[in-house]
């Protein structure tokens, strides 16, 4: 395995590295860590990477890795740089014949995004996609439960992703907020909020729920008169007839640490998670005590039991999430049989591209209905 | 005190009795329980009023008490009919000079509700509308908190008000359909979900904030086609410049009870309420440890304190919330000093028939921003 | 209805009036409010009673209002006093036919809560003694399904009661401890502690399960040098054989406020309460998703069901529990039937002092077992 | 790193393993996985160990890694096997140098737990016992606000540690119960529950609040008349004059998971934590607000914040806690400056061998005091 980013001060490549060796399935060998040519091999080195596989650039690490016999070239390649890096270098890899997991979202546009879609399906390689919180043991079962059909009819779907961490941001200095390439539309495209995490209310709403959203309205913030980009917003959501629903979404919520819910509503049954307690997943009826799943327990399914190794009772987290997305990486890889909920595709970053671009159009054309 | 409906299986009229016991303000002497005769007098009977008091009709109420010496007479009277009722009940015992606690929504129209604020404000008699949720002393607690500008800028708000009860109707036989008076536009106004509880989570919004909300823009839906009212729908807020909201809310979410809530997020910090656990105020921050304000402790201000009466950690609920308005209300009319957030207003009734007709508006007219 | 005690300040007096308007079957019509004349007057007027059935002393009460003719004489009296006056308060008043709703802890002896309990039972009267905790719906809930056999064998029974308001006293001047009357043996009786929460959660344990607690083993902690009386200590609990348990229980502990919760743990589930979040039942198990109970569903008995009025997700609390057990003493006045469980009997006070005395006695004697 | 027993099946193994890529301080070298030859030769291939590392029993691992050259060789050792293998492997091991980290219960006896110390002590080795629960960050951080002596006077602590997973082994046939290890004094030691689960109770006790436990009093229960050991018990614990508490433990109580909590209540402030929840520590005061700390925050100290690497409210778990014992191993090794916090020592074990004896003799006298 190699990584593009991720060099010191990344916190999601710190957090790929570990997963990766959470579940056991890869080992770290090379990459390109930083632009910046000193830290890249600094980091290099201390990650203990052997110096002739820190890479200068990504067509550096293409050429050399592809030199090495098969069974010692790196397999599979982590993107985790700012946003605008990830079409190209994704491209490059893919065209190279790499397996890749890269970080969402996926593109800058839904152009590039179909792009990438056309170029995995033509190479038949392994493209994950990481949003993360689909790692999780009791969003598993959430999708599990629904496509049992508990639910009844579907009636209402609801989901939130609340921070607050910008607030330090956009009140500091000017030079703060210049600096920050989450609002530089150069760097992190044309949104902020729903770009980074509106997108992941999206996804979990269609991974558990197996339904497309049709048409979105949107009302976005910036919040601030000097910022370029949205840090607040509320899209409305239709699925169909007699099927609403909505994602709301904001950076500026002071406090709030990494508050993404999503809520369920059906005739029968309801579903409620929270990121936060990630191991509470909870079925209300109107008739029945509310029940609360837990992972570690012969109930659950498969898919949620395989991604929880701890007894029942010891919390696992976020990087037990994201290794169990690696974990169903090399079953692809190698070929194994997998459940097509164990790791996001190209596909859905694609539905992810769309729905990022399709928010931003229905805020600027005056929050008019846009079919995604 | 005189009640107005509230008869044999009326659970509001009940609350109503149970709350004004509680704050011990006032005895129920007289009313209207009942348009059927029979069920008027039994139940006259069963709550001990006296049989001269047990009226027919508003008006000879009117009459009768009227010729009454003034100490004895009835000063207060209770409206708790179905909607289409309260305005010309309202209007007739107003003008005759009886002070009103009146069951949301105000009126069946925005014209109704502004006649009514021009006669309460030409007889100078007290009248209150029965957003019980503002009695609650977190909620005041979190009104005196935003109103100290301890939030900072305020950012983002967002309400919630979700039930599931309407779902054992909507799939029960046609006839239990247009048998529920909240379903039938004759009698429930030209709103379901947003008349009786989205409403409420307007006039939270309203009541914690001092602000006002400027446009709205809705998506409604019955969710199932033989149903002539909206049971589901979001509401999206416009409060001025940079500041935005949502509000929520759906009589279809199987399992949840009465899912109340209210967040407002600022630039400094937030508070976070919900109605199921009413004794527990969050107040989140980036900064320091979230603090949770519950009643009965010297850090909260006056309203918060004056409305809880057991030493902490002992619950109050609902009926306790309702009693507290009753108070204010006896306060008021005995023209005793009061807190302006003791009793929600014939303005806020104003402000909720504006909002109601606003949401529908919207939404009839395609999902377009519409000025309340 | 007419009350000893509960005058100005007095938090329970106060709670046992509200609880009495609320079930609405009782009208305070006379007492003696307060050993001060004045005070007791003045208090009498404030609540609207006659003058004349204001009474200066429980012989002047008993004289009087059997003078008076059957129908308008007070039936029960509730005898909210300091502990000391409970038992020859009880004793006249049950002497002279009244029947009684009497604090706890019930006497000051054993001995003379047997003899109470000797009274009541040759004078065929109605005595409930408010632990007032049995008059929430969830633990007359977890009452039924425990004796529904649902939880397997019981195998650790576990409560708690933990407050922290006495470090305000014992940190305060020396006069603060002296003027505390829960302090003073004379006042209190042998324990502060035991005898004030201990003793509910030893109650709770009791009309849980239906189990009698065999045997006790106590170590009790006046926490400071100058306290006369256990403010904290443990208890540990014998049922029989291979059935164990513990009663904590404390006052010492700051920022807790009425912490109070149970656990009975069976073989095949398991229930957990908590009083500061009533209307919450947990039922757990090894081999199911953990089940929340909530009142007014269809899903549990008919003690539940008939101590909530409001619709589910609408809070009642602790004013809402008293209300329950008076309306249950008004059912066993009117000669109705009702179930054991609707309120705490003298045999349960009974049950109380011997636990009080045995737990010191035990503390006393360098903590050793001790039957109850 | 090598490691001894943790082969197929054996969670505890698992988890060491997983712990130490985590933090990215150790790789796996070698071991004796299995004492059945076969599957420990099958478990090395599948773990990618090297046949030749792969030993056979503690003896040919020492002798081997001794004849490789510094550099080369395992630095530190594992020990994950049943309790009775403690004692002589981690004895063996560190005669030979190597640096340990062993599981809890430290040895089958005080003497062997002392002699252990005195050879760390002379060999000057490094030596961490895993109560995995000293690594959540928030235990960290609960010391911390202890050690600066925010809470005032300590006036009682109270710790819990429930779990129900036995009851399926006490309720199956017989051969089940013969067939766990745990349930065999042979190989778990005078003690199941208290063995396994209460002396982590003790342990976080001593290690949050720096304070030792003077004396105890316990009630121990097989629960069924075929258990051999204790599976439930209460111990009563003394530190000093004024200052008591309790240690609550059960491996019978249906559908807890691993319920282990403390509270350390004090005059001015108290502190509660659930292991279930481990990212939140509630600190609670009878004149301010609750408040929660929560990981990866400012406020903290340098050992909880040092603890987590993801930003706030991304939930790290069980296997992060432990990763960050394996930390603070390696910086002793290394000879690095590290708190003393970072990992439990041999003085933690033999803290905790002399606990569950002293409890055990307790039970057996009689449930008298005995001294730790």
């Amino acid at each position: 395995m190699g990584m593009i980013g991720g060099g010191f001060g990344a916190f999601i490549g710190d957090a790929h590295r570990r997963a990766s060796r959470i579940c056991n399935e890869f080992e770290l060998v090379g990459g390109m860590f930083d632009p910046d040519l000193e830290k890249n091999k600094k980091f290099a080195a201390a990650e203990g990477i052997s110096p002739d596989r820190c890479y200068r650039d990504v067509d550096s690490l293409i050429k050399s890795e592809l030199a090495l016999p098969a069974g010692n070239r790196i397999e599979l390649v982590s993107i985790v740089t700012p946003n605008a890096f990830h079409y190209p270098y994704a491209k490059s890899l893919l065209g190279a014949g790499f397996h890749l997991v890269c970080e969402k979202p996926m593109t800058m546009t839904v152009e590039e995004a179909l792009d990438l879609e056309k170029t995995v399906a033509e190479k038949k390689l392994t493209f994950a996609l990481t949003h993360t919180y689909t790692g999780y043991p009791m969003i598993r079962q959430m999708r599990e439960l629904i496509n049992k059909g508990l639910l009844g009819n579907i009636q209402r779907i609801d989901a939130q992703y609340y921070q607050g961490w910008i607030n330090s941001i956009i009140y500091g200095t000017e030079s703060r907020i210049t600096g920050v390439w989450r609002l530089d539309p150069k760097q992190a495209g044309v949104s902020s909020c729903m770009g980074d995490i509106g997108v992941h209310a999206f996804n979990l709403i269609e991974y558990t729920t197996g339904l497309e959203i049709k048409e979105i309205l949107s009302d976005l913030s910036p919040v601030k008169d000097d910022v370029k980009l949205d840090l607040d917003g509320t899209v409305l959501l239709r699925f169909g007839k007699n099927l609403k629903g909505v994602i709301r979404a904001s950076q500026v919520c002071a406090g709030e640490e990494n508050g993404l819910t999503i809520a369920v509503y059906g005739s029968k049954a309801s579903l409620k998670w929270a990121q936060e307690n990630p191991n509470y997943l909870y079925m209300l009826s109107d008739t029945e005590p509310t029940r609360i799943f837990k992972p570690a327990h012969g109930y659950n399914g498969k898919a949620a039991e395989s991604g929880h190794t701890m007894p029942a009772g010891h919390p696992e987290g976020i990087y037990e999430a994201l290794a169990n997305i690696y974990r169903g990486v090399a079953k692809s890889i190698r070929g194994e049989a997998f459940d097509p909920g164990e790791f996001p595709t190209v596909h859905d970053g694609v539905r992810g591209m769309k729905f990022i671009h399709s928010v931003v159009e229905s805020n600027r054309k005056g929050n008019v209905w846009v079919k995604i």
